[in-house]
């Protein structure tokens, strides 16, 4: 059984969405249980608004207990804002902390805080919400994390309009049609590549 | 797998106590592991100052996920005060919800309140914290909850300073040499037993 979980110290940076597209990778290579530990339960609903079933169980973590064992994976959304004392005992619970942040610079300093928290503990950043070629914001943030000594994700998540008609349409955005979807998509597998050579 | 949770309504009214001694009577019967989801911790600290192994595993609700496969027994503390959405979904998420209350007067309402939310759930009202004989306050607490057509356990836990010492030594107070103390954990056998009997 391998563990992920999401976490971030403000909302509107992708955690949520993180912690779905994950569930939606590692569904394809086994049991996946997507435990929603957010108080705005926003996987829960996004999983609610789907007319097809999902190939992985969206469980509120009020009910997660009953469910997971027997699942292969267990992907982990939390509530935004952990306290460090949090941070450490999540990434004691799992296999990798992902912590999404957007590249801006408002979010460097909080980053390289959480990073003095976590010193010792399996984690990588994810830098999330990046905006269109040819702003280079994503590349500068992922260089000044790096120079932080913080562990950060090769791969970086664009911004797009996508996410939000998959939100609505209750799926991963994997099965919206759409150019810039699956450009989105492809963001997401290769973070998934990528968290599959860590964990293994 | 079974599940109980403990939960109430505000602090005091023996919620982790239940939590420790549920736990310690299902040890006996099989692989148990109490998740500590109230913030204070209480269980994780009552366990930590014991300096011989427990017959049960007390998990930080953070690290639980991983531990959890394989119980045969899971025991819930969560924080007080629920909302009424929160006690709904605590019950969906367990085997039996257990509620301990104190038997004043100012206890009734709240749990009146409780027995409105969870209408349809399978759940019982615990006496706790019960003052010793010849006070009544017992007794007429569980009339009044039967009157209020909330289901209540038959056993009511006596209070005695016993888990104090309990609490402090790090053991369930069956491990404390003192008359007292044995009259406190024939409670928990006695409501061990009423348990047994519901979820089975």
């Amino acid at each position: 059984m391998t563990i992920l979980t999401i976490t971030g110290y403000k909302g509107g940076i992708g955690k949520s969405t993180t912690a779905f597209h994950l569930a939606a990778y590692f569904s394809d290579l086994g049991k996946t249980i997507l435990v929603d530990g957010d108080p705005n339960r926003t996987a829960v609903k996004w999983a609610g608004r789907s007319e097809e079933p999902l190939p992985f169980t969206v469980a509120d973590e009020r009910q997660a207990m009953r469910i997971i064992p027997g699942a292969d994976f267990i992907v982990i959304d939390t509530p935004a804002r952990p306290n460090s004392d949090d941070l450490k005992e999540l990434a004691k619970g799992c296999d990798l902390l992902i912590l999404p942040t957007s590249p801006d610079i408002v979010s460097l300093e909080p980053m390289l805080d959480t990073a003095r928290d976590l010193e010792g503990s399996k984690y990588r950043a994810l830098i999330t919400v990046v905006p269109p070629h040819p702003s280079r914001e994503g590349e500068l943030m992922r260089e000044d994390l790096r120079e932080g000594g913080i562990p950060v994700f090769e791969t970086m998540i664009r911004r797009t309009v996508g996410f939000a008609k998959a939100a609505l349409a209750g799926r991963p955005i994997r099965d919206i049609e759409d150019a810039r979807a699956r450009g989105a998509w492809d963001d997401y597998k290769a973070l998934g590549d990528e968290v599959k050579e860590i964990i293994r």
